[in-house]
């Protein structure tokens, strides 16, 4: 369990609060262990990602994040940040390149969303996105002096065929769970790393006769996504744009305090964590909300612990927290009881 | 004139229209010319930029682009389909690179947009996008082949230091014009093309202290678009993630049909296109919108004529049009009339 900064150390206390209530209740025997990453590493060890956090990393099951990085250490070279010297560093040398991150309306939430309720009720997108590759780890990168002196920035946006291949898989094989179409996203009109993308994306569809495959450029999604997301079920896409799109689908449903994501390996060990960031304005005054950490814990129990009613009596508890009308300040609206973090975790350990 | 491809045409010959009423009616003495680009030139002479038409253009104080592509020259090798060899060459020959994307509700089609109506009256926001550098034209770039045998497809994302000032002057411009509100969009805290990106911007906010700038990571500005795009006045940003968030902002305003853009170099000459694309699937049917490209003419008058007389005339005939509750289908709701292409082209006419 990573608490990281800002309102993580908040949340995850909530979170381990009901992983603690079903460990028990459930037989289910894990061992939690804790560590310091990000800023939170930065201020006790000098470094992100202290060795002796990441071995625990290694060595574990799976991981439990908060969220990292804050105006504090925002003055830092960027290597060194939290962001990039925490967060992506375990990304990548745990090779956790299978990005899932829902987007989905609960219904007790269908008010909170920006989107006119018609277009957004019953929304469930899942995007998958690449995670340890693309413009984000390609090389060479940084800023150099030009001849005549100035300076110029420059990152390399780079996939190879098995990078692209064992996304895709794992984008195939969900959307074969789930309601069989996956839309891969690219944009092979202009670049090159996208064709070769787009061929290995279609290339791979004869092994996946019961999905229905589709590509679609990345400006076009993002306008799709505006106008109708309900069209989408499953999206594959690189890095960046997965970035992107996910943060917009995610906003979309209105309860980006909500959603959970996993980053899987090829074994399915995974890192687990709310969609949303560490929230520094919020930080420390107890309004967070703990339900998109909590219901990562779900997704762990679901995906890397192999104890799916675990995973469904967590979901269920949640269900009835907001049935109940109990809501934080960010999810909340007119006629709801408006509760804190700590009073959040509670109910939820209460409903379990 | 470069009708293009798909509606392109159909759309041209309505702007035309428009244009020539205005060109006699305030004596602009405008010289109107014709050219092939994109599929139709591909057609015709085997090249999506003949010699010709770039000499037309080269020549021209302004150009006029309907669009172009569509699924008949999809086939082609990237480099020679009209996006690539047409669209994108003549930006980059003509250095292009200041991209003017308004993205604005018209009270008259409030209720068009997916946004809940609270959220989006009056929206009117400008996004400045790099148009003539950045990872569409970085080097290298290609699809090699690697040691073990396998493909990588790999972009460079560059900018240098002249680059970034020269588009962020005339957002900066923009914005005093405008509310005074800059944001840049880059994603600092990973790719260090825009570090130097933020570091440049940032250090030429000095110059302009009637703006106020703020920096945004592009993953959040795509979730503040959805979220509450009031916030925006002027955004600023480079040409990848200028694609994707104009895409997304335009449709946030539900009438995507009705959005002009230009593409201005350092002298304002500049080529202006409607925001939306050659729409292949309704070429042909006289349904599409004229009206993006009839405010494209306006946009051309004002921005490279210096006829902002005649700019103001051409849109306010089509507020009018608009008023008299005339629709083309991708606007139209209950209660209003809906024409055609030519329809529409004529009632602006008739309302000049
Ligand atoms: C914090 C940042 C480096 C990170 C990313 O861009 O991957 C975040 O935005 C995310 O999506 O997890
Ligand atoms: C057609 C395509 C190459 C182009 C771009 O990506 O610039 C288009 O999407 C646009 O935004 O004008």
């Amino acid at each position: 369990m990573l608490a990281g900064d800002g309102i993580g150390p908040e949340i995850m206390t909530e979170a381990r609060k009901v992983l603690e209530v079903v460990n028990a209740s459930q037989n289910l025997g894990l061992e939690l262990d804790e560590a310091l990453v990000g800023g939170a590493a930065i201020d006790a060890f000098g470094t992100a990602l202290p060795d002796d956090t990441f071995a625990k990393c290694a060595d574990a099951e799976a991981i439990l994040l908060g969220a990292v990085g804050g105006p504090k250490w925002d003055t830092l070279p960027p290597a060194d940040r939290p962001e990039k010297a925490g967060l992506l560093e375990i990304r990548k040398r745990l090779d956790l390149f299978g990005n899932l991150r829902p987007a989905i309306l609960y219904p007790q939430l269908a008010g909170a969303s920006s989107l006119k309720p018609e277009l957004v009720a019953g929304l469930d997108i899942l995007i998958v996105r690449e995670l340890t590759g693309g413009i984000y780890f390609g090389q060479p990168r940084g800023i150099r002096e030009l001849e005549n002196g100035e300076r110029e920035g420059y990152n390399t946006y780079v996939y190879n065929e098995s990078q692209i291949r064992r996304i895709a898989k794992v984008a195939f094989e969900l959307a074969q769970k789930r309601g069989g179409r996956l839309c891969s996203v690219d944009k092979a009109n202009v670049l090159e790393v996208t064709m070769l993308w787009r061929e290995v994306v279609q290339d791979m569809a004869k092994d996946y006769p019961d999905v229905e495959l589709s590509h679609m450029y990345v400006d076009n999604a993002a306008m799709q996504l505006v106008r109708a997301p309900k069209q989408f079920d499953v999206v594959v896409t690189g890095n960046m744009f997965g970035d992107i799109l996910s943060d917009a689908a995610a906003m979309l449903t209105g309860s980006i305090g909500m959603l959970p994501s996993a980053s899987l390996d090829v074994n399915g060990r995974g890192m687990y964590e709310p969609c949303h960031g560490s929230a520094p304005d919020i930080a420390g005054q107890g309004i967070a909300n703990p339900l998109a950490t909590i219901l990562s814990v779900a997704m762990m129990l679901r995906y890397s612990c192999a104890e799916p009613q675990a995973a469904q009596l967590i979901e269920d508890a949640v269900s009835r927290v907001l049935d109940q009308g109990l809501r934080t300040a960010d999810i909340y609206s007119e006629g709801c009881r408006k509760v804190s973090t700590s009073e959040m975790g509670d109910a939820v350990v209460a409903a379990l």
